[in-house]
């Protein structure tokens, strides 16, 4: 059994406008906690990661709890159980859940430490870990959730998605494409762009960094944009809302763009088009359809057995390198749905 | 029969910025013209106000047909069928519609004039008829539809309205207190304060010239505001979406404090807390809720007649005064919903 516990600790709060770096988070070994009556030990295997995270890095109010400094930074992972002092695990198990930047995390019963209530079973994990994680994970819950349930498109529905090479946008997309909506993304370089339409089956894309936006859904979307999935926020956000169709539903699911401004970002202006076009703007969050998960696994599972759905995974290597793949997030480095691996799959898991 | 035709048309197009003014109209006379077959006259009595209008005399995008120059100014109104020439009215018929700023209006069968489509027959017409156009008119319709079938408020909810004492504010709140939420009015006076608490049953009211929006929001709505019926926009739109509870509905109804801004307003930044807070925006207008009207009217008709609504009409006496009646909607001078009376009621009106 190894007693190695390899970890990133938050260091400091980031300054108003600085960007995630190395510098925020201490590498260190700790030790591995023994496990209580009722808790489990897992060891990770692949970390997500989301621009949230940054955000509990931040002081000020959130969505979720913040990270202290002193604290392992949080991140959400698949990993498998290495002891169990449950009946509700058992060892070898595949779980996902809060896990951390660490290679083990010990989960407690109770409140006194890490919930092992953050953490559920993985019967159906398939290898390679990093697609159970992503794309059938809560990333994949996400697209399918906010988009079908909560955007409703039909199909022929102009579906606009943000940041579209990332993570959610990536997935978001290709969910619209197999429900038989027009998809066209934004993304920040051309082969981003290329990549989403040629790999992923977008019908068009923007590049918001050579291209005038404004002038582009003109033509792209002469009818208007149905569905608007928004990542971003700032100012193509609000370009984006003067082309909003009549009903239309704007789901903002984050806004990377405006994550680093320091003081009041600027807001869209254009939401007075949501009444021009009696359309709806809605926040949501994957945790609020939890009774919708099994579903949206079922057809997420079925749609990449079918080769329809592309799982869009973009691994980092190594533990040691997960503050430069959060960073990524946030420059445009990553394409897809970025992961650490911190250790190889283990061995007997399925296959799709 | 009279001749005589006083109208007010429109002279030239609002500058940027310039606020509603009489110099923009011209008054004048004109004929009333022959009724074609299949059309009726009829005779305004009760002319609406509506922040709206004003937008029609500007040029640019819009929910609704433009006024050109020369135009009489549209305006939804209450009238008396004069004369018909189609088995659809009878002489003495009581209508609402599109009339405009003029003592008679011809309403065309096609769509070679002002079409008869745009007016209604109101059988269950009362005296005075300017309740029957604003309370139990459009104006009620859209306080009940907007806030009971898009809102959705439960018994218990904060209801946040701003231009709470205007014409959709003063109402939109009384239905929220009917409701059983508990109710919280921004207005400009603080006599238009008291008159919201004191005379319509709003909770409380806050004084956006006087007091700090922020820490009175915190002190009244230390849970949140659940359901918030916008009309004013602008910055404090803004403030008041930082204070948002969970699931929160907020309606654009419209932004009469941006009205007059040239070039961008600015856009609510705390849009973020729809995210937050898993909030939905919705635009709507009253148009798209006719199916709702018969269900509104039965009610709004019941509540005024048990005393527990208010109707809250303001009359400007004369068409003369029609440039005064519209602008003072923007500086505040009207409480409650701004109507023009034109003519007297007719005789033989039925009461509540």
């Amino acid at each position: 059994m190894a007693t190695r516990n390899r970890q990133w600790r938050l260091k400091r709060h980031p300054d108003p406008g600085e960007m995630m770096n190395r510098d925020l988070v201490a590498w260190g070994e700790g030790h591995i906690e023994e496990v209580p009556r009722g808790g489990i030990l897992v060891r990770t295997h692949c970390l997500a990661t989301s621009p949230a995270q940054f955000g509990y890095m931040k002081p000020g109010p959130g969505l979720f709890e913040k990270i202290h400094i002193g604290d392992v930074i949080r991140a959400r992972g698949i990993g498998q159980v290495m002891e169990s002092r449950t009946p509700d695990f058992s060892v070898g198990d595949i779980v996902t859940g809060s896990l951390g930047w660490q290679d083990y995390t010990c989960l407690h019963p109770e409140s006194a430490g890490q919930s092992i209530k953050t953490v559920q079973k993985e019967p159906h994990a398939i290898s390679p870990l990093h697609v159970t994680l992503g794309t059938l994970g809560v990333d994949g819950y996400t697209a399918y959730c906010e988009l079908i349930n909560v955007a409703k498109p039909k199909k022929g529905d102009t579906l606009l998605v943000t940041a579209a090479a990332g993570g959610i946008g990536s997935l978001v997309g290709q969910v619209g494409r197999i429900l038989g909506c027009c998809v066209i993304g934004i993304a920040g370089t051309d082969e981003k762009c290329a990549w989403i339409c040629d790999d992923l089956g977008f019908d068009a894309a923007i590049n918001y960094k050579t291209e005038d936006i404004d002038v582009r859904l003109a033509q792209l979307a002469p009818q208007g944009i149905d569905v608007f999935f928004d990542n971003v926020g700032g100012e193509i956000m609000n370009t984006a809302l003067a082309h909003i169709a009549l009903h239309a539903r704007v789901i903002i699911c984050g806004w990377i763009s405006t994550d680093y401004k320091e003081g009041p970002i600027p807001g869209p202006s254009n939401y007075t088009h949501l009444l021009l076009k009696r359309a709806s703007m809605i926040g949501t969050i994957v945790w609020d359809h939890i009774e919708d998960w099994p579903d949206a696994s079922r057809h997420l599972r079925q749609w990449v057995k079918d080769g329809v759905l592309i799982p869009t995974e973009d691994i980092t290597e190594g533990l040691e390198n997960a503050p430069d793949a959060l960073a990524s997030l946030f420059t445009g480095g990553n394409r897809g749905n970025k992961i650490i691996r911190v250790a190889p799959d283990p061995e007997g898991l399925g296959i799709l």
